[in-house]
């Protein structure tokens, strides 16, 4: 038997699987009710339209799009992003634009381009589990920075705080990475200020942002907010802002279909990074979406979903007020868009603990809050998942969870009580 | 400006862009007849069935299909994949295989957990510069071995030697990079003596064997030879080779699909690199594969296929034959299977800069042979593919190709006549 383990890089020793991916597989078992997943609902996929659009391609493009294809992605792909992105003000040329294996790629190259071992990123806490797997896979380090109570974004003064004493120490900060529209797992949204203000101190420091902007169109509530990379773009336009983008959200996840957009000279260097990673991306989708895009119904279809997830928003938030304890501090976050809400149990709960008896007791699952940390992490939170329930599934499944945090919480006071006025003895 | 350069990683530091994808670009213009890219004969795709299958994936699993998969691969196709490498007589389980997205993708996860900056990869001089592009990616080195005179493998003293001196030299060799069947670049086949011979190395040295193998299918003339992975089953069974397999060539590149054979214990840890890298490859397309396997149709294709190559192959050698120089030593591989022949020219030519003539005066492209190296590189040597083009094209191609080099060797004769024997002066 040979020792695999002692030929392992650094890198992969230090390689964490992901605690989402391994609970996804229990959404496999038809008796569990699992908010733990990022799916999207099934039931919001355009089959005819996407059928009708794949014929398109064997119809009038197969010989191209069955071949390889170019790194920078498919120039009939490139050149609908285009338009979309300008539909929202967005200014972009061929040159600021990369195709790629949806957004993971996309952090993995940004990762593979920026960092050397023990290099930071900043980064929200909690934030994207995976991005903390991607920068882990590099040995990279993460400076984590809590949100405000307002949960408008940062909180700026530990922001100034952690970098000082970072760089005082001799570490290199190498990037901000933020979610700024309905932050994964926290589902909030930044302020127009917080933004700006991000924007102004990576000027100052001379850092680049990784703007991951999944969700961005998935706004059910409320009014867009320019992004990071739309701000640079109308003022300074220093072009260190990258905004990563994905179909994943808006149409459907299993094409593996995003986009980066940001400056010439580190798309050309993405290029290079991507060229040794798969060649080019998956050239019949590229070709695919296109055809999908240039129907012009994907800014219908984007309505559709948001409709679909702002009544199953509301609904699972109903089920919430409905069914959760009162006699605890419960709380959860109302987002305006996105996949996700974040519920913040009392501190002395471990949802760590809480997940293992509400899947086999409850039958019910969710994602520890802890997983969204690089280091020193909250127990005490979860994230959930409205989009991919249909609303009775929701309901039902929010009971289930009320019983076994109200249970839990039941046992804690039992002990408590038990500890301090000891009964029967 | 921000100097994006001064936030680089070292690793990103030290990437090269691809010669062969600058050249691919070439073969936009219509005016070029490439023999530069590793593309498939369009003529061999087949479209309609290709069509039948995805329009099944609409129809029946578009739910399943459209959604977020698992990172190991979709369950179908995985087991057509096992179907498919048991009628070769390949031995496999469902956790000895991994889908990725296209071998491309295989080589960067291989680096990634087995590279530390410095250390070295056993591979052929010359090799496939896509591997030598990820290796360079991870800082890691390469130990070259050149071929025999014969081109029935590696010339294994001087692979003794080799390891013998880097690891005297303190270094740490990870694995070995082989692509027995139909190398890339050079187009020949391991002897089986060879591959034993490379198999017990391994094993004495306790080190991984990575066999590249995406032409291994594309034998149009002779038997197979076990593939190096099948010797390990067979005989001790040590479980230390790992197999790359990929549709790019036995079906179409642009569904960037391929798959890994290999240990369980590396196979998982596979996975895990590969969660971060890209969560999962694309769910539609290994579905609509999947379908198409089931039809049972790729066997019949790959034949085609194969009688499609044996005929250009055959067409290309009889028009080198026809119409290089005779004059000088020039010779080409015959292969017996894959897309590619290697031409080697007289010692003092340099094809590096003969490739630009060939482009801009005769309009015709190759890849130059020091691609394929990863430290001195050969200058002499030129990879032709001949799966790409059609037979009128091929005549040409190689009769502008003749020219061109006639005319370089002509000037190399006249200009030394007129150093030896200065005339008029």
């Amino acid at each position: 038997m040979v020792d695999f383990n002692s030929m392992f890089s650094a890198n992969a020793l230090n390689m964490k699987g992901s605690v989402i991916r391994e609970l996804l597989k229990l959404t496999a078992r038809p008796e569990i009710i699992s908010f733990a997943g990022g799916l999207p609902a099934p039931e919001t996929f355009p089959v005819a339209d996407l059928k009708a659009a794949a014929d398109m391609v064997f119809d009038k493009h197969a010989a191209k799009a069955l071949q390889y294809g170019t790194t920078e992605g498919d120039a009939d792909l490139k050149a609908e992003i285009i338009a979309f992105e300008g539909r929202q003000g967005v200014d972009l040329n061929k040159e600021n634009l990369l195709i790629v294996s949806a957004s993971q790629q996309a952090l993995d190259i940004v990762c593979k381009v920026f960092l050397d071992p023990g290099n930071y990123v900043i980064a929200g806490r909690p934030t994207y589990v995976g991005a903390l797997q991607s920068i882990q896979s590099y040995r990279g380090k993460v400076l984590g920075i809590p949100f405000t109570p307002e949960q408008d974004g940062f909180d700026m003064d530990a922001l100034e705080l952690g970098y000082a004493k970072t760089i005082h120490a001799g570490d290199k900060v190498k990037y901000i990475y933020v979610i700024p529209d309905f932050q994964n797992p926290a589902g909030f949204c930044w302020s127009l200020a917080k933004r700006k203000a991000l924007l102004e101190f990576s000027y100052r420091h001379d850092l680049v942002i990784i703007e991951d902007s999944p969700y961005r169109e998935i706004r059910f509530i409320g009014e867009p907010i320019p992004s990071i990379f739309q701000l640079d773009q109308k003022g300074e336009h220093r072009g260190t802002v990258v905004n990563l983008k994905t179909f994943s959200k808006i149409l459907i996840p299993g094409a593996r279909i995003g986009w980066v957009m940001g400056p010439e000279a580190l798309i050309s260097k993405f290029v290079i990074a991507k060229q040794a990673m798969d060649l080019c991306t998956n050239v019949f989708t590229q070709k695919w979406l296109a055809e999908y895009m240039k129907t012009g119904k994907l800014y219908a279809q984007i309505k559709s979903t948001c409709d679909n997830y702002r009544e199953k928003r509301n609904h699972m938030v109903n089920m919430l007020e409905k069914y959760m304890p009162k006699r605890w501090e419960i709380k959860w976050t109302k987002p305006e868009g996105g996949l996700f809400l974040w519920l913040t149990l009392p501190k002395f709960m471990d949802t760590d603990k809480l997940v293992l008896k509400a899947i086999e007791q409850e039958k019910v699952a969710f994602v520890v809050g802890s997983a969204f940390y690089f280091d020193n992490p909250e127990h005490n939170a979860m994230r959930i998942n409205f989009s991919y329930s249909d609303k009775p599934t929701i309901e039902e499944g929010v009971k289930r969870l009320a019983r076994v945090i109200t249970a839990e919480l039941e046992a804690y006071e039992a002990g408590n009580r038990a500890k301090t006025t000891p009964e029967g003895l």
